[in-house]
Parts: C-alpha cells; structure tokens; sequence
C-alpha cells in the first residue's frame, strides 16, 4: 500500500496518527537543522517535516536533496503545526516523518508547477502532462468530469437512455467537411467520422426509443479557430411525440440544474426572443443580454437630411455607450480606428455626445441640428453622459459591426460580468440562408430541421422568409445549444433535398436509408445538441474551451506533445494506395 | 402536446381520467361493432376500445383501417376492461377512444415487430431502426445504458474522474491494425484512431490525475469475428500510488457491485487462480469455473508404458466427463470426429468408461490394464459413470484442443447456466509471448505492463519464464477485463522496448512522448479495461454482443443500414492522393 491518506485528508484530529502519505514534492525549505517540504497529490498538499533531533540523518539528508516534482512516498505522525496556515484545509498540522522513499526522480520541469505558472502556452502544450499538475488545468478537468455527471444523471433521471451511435459511418455531402477512413476489409472504400450523430438519433426515434442521449465526440475536417477543435463534444438528444415547446422545456430544465448544481446560481424562466428580433436590436443570434445597449435604428430620424452617407444606407443604427461622453476626443478616434479594422470591417463611425446639461455634440452637426440629435437618443436609449455611436451600410454587415463594437465596448465597461448568467432562447430561426459562394440557398440548420407549419409553400415565393421550427439556446452571448423540430414524413423531406439542390439519386445515395425508415412509421421527433466544450468553459468561467480539454489541438490540428498528426512509413502508404484504387 | 401520459403508465386508479396518448398500432382487432387496437411505446403497451354506440363514425372507420406500426395519437377516457390482462401492467384498463389522428403511416414492416420476430439476421440489420422497436433489442440498449450509468456513478463516488482522451492520434506499430485518417490542414500526414487510450491514460497519471476512468470508443482495423466490432467500447480504468491489490480490489468492488444491482446476485470475494494453473487445470486462461471437469495430467501415469503416441507426446491430458459412459459407441464416435474438427484440430481421442462395477474399458486396453486406468480415474477425479477423455500431443494445442472439448461438453450437458455467475482472477501472466511467425517475442499485454519485481533479469536468459504484473478479469469463461501494473520509469521502458525488437530511434520517434513524461516525475500506476460490449451481454444473459449495439457492423465490418464504408466521389478521391503525395 502506497498511502494511507491522501494529501488533502488530513486535519488536526488526526494528530499523533501513524500515516502514510505519497505524492509530488512541490517544494522544499531547507533550514538547515529542519526542512519542510510540501507533499502534492490530486487531492491538496500535506506539509512534511523533517528535523535534526528527531529524524534519522539519512532520512534528512535525503529530504534535503529532494527536487521539485520528485515523487515520494512518506511515513510518519501527524502533529500540530507550531505556526498553521488557515489558507489551505491541512494547514493545522504536518507530518514528522520517519520513513522517506523515492519513488522516481524528476527533471527540473520546463515551467513552474503554480497556479500561475511561468509557462507560455505552446510549452504548456507540449509537456500536457505537467501542465495537468497545475490546479487551474486539474480543476478544470475535474469540473468537466463534474458537469457530464451532472448532466447524465439528470437525463437518465428523466427517462432518457445514452445510445452509442457508430464513429464508423458514411460520408455525406453537407455540413462541414469529414474525416474519411479508409478500410482494410473494404477496399477503395471509405469510413466517414460523424461530424453529428444526427441522422442515428433520428433513426432511434423511428425506432422508438423516445428520449435519446449521449455525450460523444464529433468531427471536423476544417480550418480551426482558437476556440474550435478538429474532435469536439456534444451533448446530443433527442425525443419523439414532443413539440418546440416541450423542448424548450426539457432542456431548461437541465441548464436550469446544471446552473444551480454546479454554479449555486438560481435562474428564473429563460426569455425567450425571434431571431428577427435578435438580429434587429444585438445585430446577432446569440446576443449577450446581460446588459442593455440595445440597437436603435435610424433610418426614419437620420435618413432624408442632408447626409448623403445615410441617406445611402441600408440601414443606420446605433448604441447609446454608457458614461462615453466621457471619452477624450483621442479616445474616439481611436474607437473610430478599431472600428475600421479589417476585423470589423466599419467604413467610418458616426458619435454624438450627449452632454449632461442636455445638450448634444456630434461628428456630423453639419447635417443634424440639437431637435434631430435628441431623437437619436430617444430611439438608442441614450441618457445625458452617454455616447451615441453610429453605423451605416448593408443591413447584415452593419449589423455585424455594431455587434462586434457592442461586445467590445461592454467588456471595457466591465459590463459581461462572469458570475452572472444570463440564458435566452432565440426561437424561429430562418430555414435557409443565401450563400455568397455557391450562389443558392443552403439549410441554415441542417437539412432535416422542418419549417413551421403551412410555411413549406413560400418556399417556391421567398425561400428566405420562411421560418424554421428551429431554436438556439444562448448563455451570456454564447450559443451553448441548438436544434431543431425535424421532418418526419418522407415527401416533406425530399422536398427539402429536392430544393437545396439534390437530384432524387443524389438524395437516395445519401439519404435513402432516412428516407426508407420515414416510410415505416416515424413519430414527430426533435431535439437539441450541446456543444459541451463551449457549455463548460462557460460555466467554469475561463476564457477559453482548451483549458477543458485534457489533450487538445492547436490552432493547426496538431497535438504537439505526441507529434499528431505525423506521416505513415512507406508501407502503410502502399498499402493506402492500394486501398484507394490508384496507380501509384 | 402530444401525448399526457405514455403507453405503459395507466391502470385501474386512472379510470375516468381524460387521457391523450400516442404511440405505434401494435395490431387492431376488428370485430366490426367494435375494434380493439394495441398502441405500443417505449413504454408499454395500452388498449384502445372503439365501439358502433359510443364511438364517432369516422373516428371507428379510421380504427378500422388503421395498419400496423402508424403512428396515431388517441384522445379518451379511461376505463377498466370487461376482461383483464394479468400479463402486462395495464391490463386492467382500456381507453375509450373519442378522438384519433394519424401522425404517419407505416409501410407494411419487412418482418414482424413482436419479441419472437419472423425476421432473418440480415433483414434485421437493414432495417435495424425497425429492430429497435422490438422488445429484445429495445431492452437490450436500455439495458446497456443501466450498466454504464452504474459504472459511472460507482467510479464517480470512488473519486475517479472521467476524462476525455483524443480520437485523433498518432499512429503505433504495436498491436492490431490502425485506422488511419489523413489530416487536410496537415497534408501527407495522418492520424490514427486509437485502439485504446493506453498512452493517454498513462499521462493522466503522470500528471497528477490519481484516479481516471472513461467509457470510451476504441478502433482496431482487423479481420471480424461474430464477437468482434471494428469499433468497440472500453471502461478504461487508471490509478496512480497503488499495487495489484488496490486494482484487484478496487474492480471486483465494482464488478461486484453491478452483479448485485443489476443482477441481483451476491457474489463472495473473487476466487484468484495464477495464469499457469489456469492453463495447467482448464487449458485456457479464461476457465469457466462454474462448473469442475478440471484437466489431469496424465504424463506420469500414461507414459513409458507400450503407447507409443503417448510416449512421444509432450503433454498427456484428460477429463472426465460427468456421466459420460452412458454415451453410446455411436456417440463417442461423433465426439472423435468433432475433436479432429480443423476449426479443433486434434488427431484422435483416447477414452476410458468408468463403469458403475469400478471396472475400465478404455479405447487402449491393450497399452493399460485396470490399475493403470484407475490411476487415470484418480488424476481426473472421474466417478463411476463418467468417461475419462484424453488428448495427446504439442503442449500449447492440446490444452486448447481439450479446452475446447471441455466447454462444448460443458455446454451439452448444462453445466454452463446462464444465471450463475462465476468471477475469476487470473493472474500473474507471462510478460511476453513467441510468435510463429516473426519468429520473436512480443509483449503478451502490451509493452507498458511491468515485469514482476526482480525478474527483468530473467530477460536475458528465460524470457519465456518471465511473469508480469498482469491480470484478467473473468466471468463466466469470458474475459471481461484486463489490466496491468506499468512500468513507470524511463530506463525500464527503454529496455522493454530494445527488447521487443525497437530501435532507440524508433521507440524514440513512437513513444519519445510517453518516455520523456517518466522523467518528470511519474508516479507508479497501473489499470485495468473493461470491453462493456462482453460485459454487458454476459451481464444481459444474451448470446451475442451485437445485441446490445445499436448499430452494430456485420462480419464483413459493413453498417448494411447506411451502406458504408462507401467508395468516396472523385474529386475527394484526387484531394485524398495529394494528401497521400502519390502520383496518380
């Protein structure tokens, strides 16, 4: 037996106690005639203490050339601390050691093993399994392991069952790009990774199985951003014989659990806003509505002056910036700059100052006299001491840009407080979105979400209007989870593909099966993905998804501590080849 | 809403209560005044009553047309029937339907939706969704699903964490075939799927993790047999700071624990048996114990006499089968036909009756008389009654071969009964094992697992006889799970790995991370793995694991369902070979 107790474990009753304790050094003081060395394992650190009188002189002497993360394993009585330190839950006592075992030697560590360590990112990286010793990467870990727990056992409590869904599948043409796998039994042909075990848990629900879970890597082949990772995780469900309303509801309830559990937060019932609504006053789909400065829009009091760059508009809105006439005039132009950056995208910024006296001052008096300026504010809300900043331009982009400067200036402002919590549904998403690329419209969601009813014939008049049984729910001005009420009759759903631009075998080839089991008695069926990584980062507070993660990826797909992705000898290569039916 | 109360849910104390349900039309029973029809759901099965008096015409006629396997939802009344049903939990009631409402119709299913179906293998498999709804299978996934939440929430309260481990790894030479995956952002380069997260979990430990557990998708690109998936399912299991004991303990504490909540059974301590005495007593080293019939070696007593097959046998061995001399020549003739079986291979098969008298009439009474062949009866503990059974030859093939024999007795005569549960350690294994056809050894486990202490030596002079800190889980004849205790210090790896035939640049290049990790401080470690598909269908009581898979791949690794692995189009086919940097 290594250990009787673990570092973390042992408080003042236990004095005089004979113990046995193993675990990492992180550190030693050596006095000289006493040395300290403080003991770590999972679970906290114990102080060792070692002293002239009363430990044997190799034992000493032994501690005294311990180095930092060696591994040892101790005996010894547990006594009071001449000096406690109330800061850590064993700071009442120490260990008067009689027994000390190396267990294994440790090189000095790259960076130092503290919360806060000396280590940038890409060593951190490298040396994963070190930087896991450190408590913010371990509390990290423990704290997903505890919301996956949470978030099974409410499901399970609540009649849904977990069904492992095949990794091993078929390609098919939407989405993102897939991983492909070749196959040695099936030569020239190709596994799929599911980027979403979508089309199975729809297959479930064919299959009865009513309520459908699971928390299950999925994946993609695409460029990464820092907070997306080639392999991610959802929390994927599913549940027939439900409406929208039912949804909502269920998983509600689970965010509701998951934020009073596991955060001690209390949540009223989530608002609920139309995407159209969202779009309007954040300029986006998962707004932040922990704070106001919503959009105001302009065009009405704005447009027909003299000002040509409004009047040419799309559209003119703006946000009233809390406490920003206090904003020098360089401070303006330098928002003005952020906003012009190739990020955002702004061509200009209009402001206004709204003084306290009542008065207004802004960037375009030329054009607008004291009567205009005060309906500025009225329609953003302003207040005497704010800044009204305005932009202009195409609907959607501009849309954009002020969202981007909203999140911006909040978080200047203090304004995203990372304790507070502020759910939303965002309900009625479009069915469709006009790409730019391919010049036709695609499923906004995925091509199995249903339109609402009696929406199916605008299809045919004006595809973009048509709205979706399709909601998002929204955490803080992230997007947490999706879904979506599905199509459950076979001719709705080769309309579909019928109108995104299959052909009926195109359609066949890659969703035949789905089409098939829709033929054999379907129940109405819906559900709702978590992007898990995402959930947790958020309700652990850290910035961002990796430190969740025990073994990510960097920006370029690559495990830097295992060398991942690498190239395959010359055989395996052949032998791929050969699997892939070309002359090589 | 669609439904206020599910199919299973209603009894006598809802009568009168205005219900609505939906669910699947099981079957309809139309007795033209009247019609009954069994609404079927996850949960159960209701009666629906329709009648000439009290039913709206058209909502009668709908009933009457109704096929099986719509989907409908029903409004009424509950009322407990004229003539109950004691076998299922609603049997008392019925619902009086007043309203009804296809939600879809159903295409006559390809085979029967009942426990016991007119559906072949395959046809299932194609149309598994349709498979799901049938009770067997229904329960077999929810079943799955008690397992791992029991699992779960065992190794939680236990203070192990669940910790998600990469998909996308680095491929290694050791073991079963990798899935390779090629990488678009990193071209000509690959990941591998892993076979198990053996280096993973070994860092965790590394980095402080103590206790780490994950249910978690492994992949191994090999030829199938009836009990193997391409991809399968592991409770991967690590501790740090512990010995074989604490594993040995820690597992047969959950082992147990499943057995009693979800079998209800109480099983004593695990009996322990070493790898050697299995092989020695049951030719296997996963004996069914459920039942005797243990091997005797019959080297001592057999040889040197004038039976020349015998003599130049390496091994003698026999068992004696429990009544076996009421087995007509007939019979016995049949069991020396199935011995020679290739998929067995021995080359013949000697016997001895026991008769009821004391006497011997054996297949060699011209080699042995009645005191030789009473020896045979003591070293196999035969009876009167019994037949002695006894194979001769190579060592390792006649304990298999008699093995063999042994369980397909076992299984005529009983003795193997599907609700007894006979758990079993087996332990210390051999470190390595010969391969025929490299002609070397190989690690037996794989090259982590530690040598027993003071045997590393042995390497260089017997490695054969060299034992490792191995162990097998057993249950029922059937490896359950297995593990280890690791090496955890770079010096005895690197040995490890020159001895299994690696370069100090290949195992550099292959394992540099995992070696690397050792020198900062591992702490000793060991695990164990479960396969939850074995586990679960010998916990479940059912033949194959498939059963317990939702979307199981049939022999040839094929999902015949969704029709993959597919050939890929062209155009992925020339990105792919770019990738593989072959001309094409």
């Amino acid at each position: 037996m290594y250990r009787s107790h673990n570092c973390g474990e042992l408080r003042a009753s236990h004095t005089n106690t004979e113990i046995t304790l193993a675990g990492w050094v992180q550190g030693v003081r050596d006095k000289g005639f006493m040395v300290y060395v403080d003991l770590r394992d999972r679970y906290g650190i114990t102080q060792l203490y070692f002293d002239e009188e009363q430990t044997n002189k190799k034992v000493l002497e032994t501690a005294q050339k311990l180095g930092r993360e060696f591994v040892i394993q101790v005996k010894g009585k547990v006594q009071e601390r001449a000096s406690k330190n109330p800061n850590i839950p064993t700071g009442d006592i120490e260990v008067l050691v009689s027994d000390l075992t190396i267990l294994n030697k440790a090189k000095l560590p790259p960076f130092t093993i503290e919360d806060k360590t000396d280590g940038g990112e890409d060593i951190r990286m490298k040396y994963r399994y070190l930087d896991i010793r450190r408590n913010p990467v371990k509390n990290s870990l423990i704290f997903r392991h505890k919301v996956t727990q949470e978030v099974r056992n409410y499901l399970s409590n609540a009649s849904f069952i977990e069904v492992e869904t095949p990794y091993l599948i078929k390609s098919t043409p939407e989405g993102a790009r897939d991983f492909v796998v070749p196959s040695r039994m099936n030569e020239g042909q190709f596994y799929a990774l599911p980027q979403s075990p979508q089309t199975f848990k729809q297959l479930l629900m064919v299959g009865g199985m009513d309520k459908y879970f699971q928390i299950v890597k999925c994946f993609r082949d695409e460029d990464l951003r820092a907070d997306r990772q080639p392999e991610f995780t959802q929390i994927d469900c599913e549940m027939a014989f439900i409406e929208q309303e039912d949804i909502i509801n269920t998983f509600e309830g689970l965010t509701r659990h998951l934020l009073k559990e596991i955060n001690g937060v209390e949540v009223d019932k989530f608002p609920r806003m139309l995407y159209d609504d969202a779009m309007r006053l954040y300029g986006n789909d998962k707004p932040d509505i922990r704070f106001g400065m919503q959009f105001g829009e302009l065009n009405q009091v704005a447009q027909h002056k003299d000002f040509g760059v409004f009047n040419n508009a799309e559209l003119v809105v703006g946000i009233a910036v809390p406490g920003g006439n206090s904003y020098t005039r360089k401070e303006i132009d330098k928002l003005i700059s952020w906003v012009k950056r190739p990020q955002v995208g702004a061509l200009g910024m209009v402001y206004c100052r709204y003084n306290d006296d009542g008065s207004f001052k802004s960037s375009v008096d030329k054009f607008y006299d004291q009567d205009d300026l005060a309906k500025w504010a009225e329609v953003t809300g302003a207040k005497p001491g704010d800044l009204i900043c305005v932009l202009s331009g195409d609907k959607n982009k501009v849309r954009a840009q002020l969202s981007a400067l909203r999140m911006e200036l909040s978080e200047r402002l203090g304004l995203r407080k990372p304790n507070e919590f502020a759910p939303l549904w965002v309900i009625d998403f479009p069915l469709l979105e006009w790409d730019e690329d391919t010049e036709r419209y695609h499923a906004m969601h995925h091509p199995f979400t249903s339109p609402k009813p009696g929406q199916i014939e605008l299809l045919k008049t004006d595809p973009g209007a048509v709205k979706a049984n399709a909601y998002d729910l929204v955490l803080n001005g992230n997007e947490i989870g999706g879904g979506s009420i599905r199509i459950h009759d076979k001719e709705t759903q080769a309309l579909m593909f019928d109108y995104l631009g299959f052909t009926e075998e195109e359609a066949k080839a890659q969703f035949g099966f789905l089409m098939d089991a829709f033929q054999y008695g379907a129940p109405p069926h819906g559900g709702l993905a978590f992007g898990l990584d995402r959930l947790v980062a958020i309700l652990g507070g850290q910035e961002t998804i990796r430190d969740y993660i025990a073994f990510p990826k960097n920006n370029a797909g690559r495990d830097v501590m295992i060398d991942a992705p690498a190239p395959i000898d010359d055989e395996q290569l052949t032998e791929l080849s050969l699997k892939l039916n070309l002359k090589s």
